[in-house]
């Protein structure tokens, strides 16, 4: 069973703390490995990642293998059958519809001064994603990595993905090809992290790696940031609904288990304003538990980190909302537009009971990638934005020069930096003549 | 000496590939020690923070004293001169002035199915600005850290500044004042980020924390990431000034001198088309460093890090430029918006002989906290954003769940994820009954 809280009992607060605070995800201390395995590919190439993933994924490869040809890639993407492939294609065209309109503007203009100030947005020049093998395997992933870096621009984008024991999977390969990836490679684990952060014989590094990936992935990505970018580390999925009671218990319990299902350390809580519903929903749950084929998984998230709280009013739920900054928040109320605009820090927000959390894992446009562990407070999902950079521009004239630069001598005397100070002097001395 | 290399001479690559690795940087390993005060804080809050500001910075403070009261802030802002008061206004106006501009749109849209799309921009919650103190307290990092956050929105901005045996740097303290800074504390090292990061019984935590710092900051932002969000870990500094030969080498051998005083691990290079004009600015260099106040320092980074290349064209020195990434870059040449316009890679661009770098660390207007170490590959200077985060929004109509709702179910059940899909498939069913 999951938790029970309501606003009205006295011992609320440090029963809300507590589930605040549960530490959800047993991390296993993996750091020293993955240190080894990074030091090994920087040694030792192509000949340390063909080993590790004879070692990991059981698959025996020589150099040349490690890169998927066009004509497998072409033969793997003609077994997907057309019912797939076109749901593939509509939420290709979907996210790429909803991530050109991130895509932000330069600017240049001249201040009163005369300085001509301004800035100018480039592409990375290589990305890396990576995409995790076996179960969690998600052709949904790999467009929502991949399309990103393609609307921003990068001229090249290489995925890695394990195939452990030869294992392909089709639809894998096929968003690749959708979403206009460059080039994909038979490799995972802190291996594939390492070979596109410092590159080996057969594969150039890149400059910022994205992408989901289990604990070795995840500390591999830690090690290389600041050789490269990486994306945010993610954690387990989670889900808050804030909904009153004109809703159907069904759809609001099968959107709780649609992130329950993900992992055993998923959560997903409910807010509701009527406490008869919110048990309405606790027994759907238990319903929809019965049959589901994810149940072991979505049951033991749901008993050990699922949560239904009752509150007085949707002020309150916005309140709390806040203090969980959820990473996706359903909002099944009658006004859901004013009660968004109560809500400060989500990853994403679903709006109506037309609109499951689902829609936005696959369909809706907006990248599913969103801050977990309640880093909404401080962090941003995947945009076009995490596959550019830049560049501040600035020209005095001579004029501008006269206007502003004693201003900079005197606070570069002041931080004791002579140079700072005497590289403005010696020009306006000139001017000065 | 610096090294002298020349594109046209065989041995070019690997000599310029030799630069580009220098390892510039001895980083002692702080890592435990840092791990330690970080729990340390957490667990005992005011009271072992009291203890390491008395252990590190030889100063015996209570838990109300930690934060400077308004009455002590007036009192140190009055120390400071008319004209350093006055240059600090002017930085603060100019870089607020720029940063305005940088304000990024909320969106929303109905597409033709009947979804409607946005997202909208929030401030962080709380931010902390951490401040070194002593020799490297720079009041212009005050202002480039603290209004950007400002201009996001941010609602409470909190600084840390060490005070080592009692001493202020009133000039940071009226920097934050006009910056509109609202909390103060006399504290720093890695005790004073875990105290932003997790708070104490005196100090609120906050939810990102920026700014510069030693190893023990470095160390300490490092491992709070996660439980808030940071910005960069910045690396010592660096200039590149591509400069033809219609230039005082004067000028260029205290632009380059600028950076080389900052710290002995600092890179200054230079890249011209005229090998004369290289060693005119050598020998520039050379005569300047007879009585630079901080000759020490930036004689020691020119003779270790330091470097006059010659190329054969402009074109030849952006591809050198590019493959170096230069957290600065001068463009001294006749047209510098051309040679611009070449540049993928750079953190700050300075057009025309104008323009010396310092405009840029204090009046400019473009933020001087810049990406150093080859990252501008794929990072940015700091700005509003990294102050801001995003949230999507997604509500679909009934319809436009009829007309996007059968892909998701599909890319459901390709990816064995049930809930996903029956989160729609019910809603579907009540539109199709």
């Amino acid at each position: 069973m999951p938790v029970f809280l309501d606003t009205t009992d006295p011992d609320f607060e440090p029963a809300f703390a507590a589930l605040l605070s549960a530490k959800r995800e047993d991390s296993p201390d993996v750091d020293e490995t993955v240190g080894r395995i990074i030091a090994d590919v920087r040694t030792r190439g192509d000949a340390a990642v063909l080993e590790l993933t004879a070692q990991f994924d059981r698959l025996a490869l020589t150099a040349d293998r490690l890169r998927f040809t066009e004509d497998e890639i072409a033969a793997e993407c003609a077994k997907v059958d057309e019912a797939d492939r076109a749901a593939l294609e509509t939420a290709a065209q979907r996210i790429r519809a909803y991530h050109v309109r991130q895509m932000p503007d330069d600017a240049q203009w001249t201040d009163p001064e005369g300085a001509t100030l301004g800035w100018r947005w480039t592409p990375v020049g290589a990305a890396g994603l990576y995409v995790p093998g076996g179960l969690a395997s998600y052709p949904s992933s790999v467009l929502m990595n991949a399309i990103p870096a393609k609307v921003a621009g990068v001229p090249r984008l290489a995925i890695t993905v394990p195939t452990p024991d030869g294992v392909v999977n089709p639809l894998v390969l096929l968003a690749a090809r959708i979403a206009g990836v460059d080039e994909i490679y038979r490799i995972g684990g802190a291996q594939a992290v390492a070979a596109l952060a410092y590159g080996t014989e057969s594969i150039a590094p890149v400059d910022k790696i994205t992408g989901p990936g289990n604990a070795f992935v995840a500390a591999a990505k830690r090690r290389v940031f600041g050789k490269v970018g990486i994306d945010m580390i993610a954690g387990p999925s989670e889900i808050l609904v804030i909904a009153d009671a004109e809703n159907d218990p069904d759809w609001i319990a099968l959107d709780l288990m649609s992130q329950a299902e993900h992992d055993e350390s998923a959560q997903s809580i409910l807010v509701t304003t009527d406490a008869g519903f919110g048990q309405a929903v606790a027994e759907a749950v238990e319903a929809r538990l019965q049959t589901l084929e994810r149940r072991a998984i979505a049951g033991a998230a749901w008993r050990d980190f699922g949560a239904v709280i009752t509150v007085r009013d949707l002020d309150e739920a916005a309140a709390l909302s806040d203090r969980i900054a959820p990473e996706h928040l359903e909002l099944c109320v009658a006004d859901p537009e004013a009660l968004s605009a109560r809500i400060t820090h989500a990853g994403a927000i679903f709006l109506g009971q037309w609109t499951p959390e689902a829609i936005g894992d696959y369909v809706g446009g907006p990248n599913h990638v969103l801050p977990t562990a309640r880093s909404a407070r401080f962090s941003s999902g995947l945009s076009v934005l995490d596959f550019l950079k830049r560049t501040t521009l600035a020209k005095m004239s001579p004029e501008a020069l006269r206007a502003i630069g004693p201003a900079a001598e005197a606070l570069a005397r002041s931080e004791s930096l002579e140079a700072h100070g005497l590289s403005v002097t010696a020009r306006l001395a000139r001017l000065n003549r």
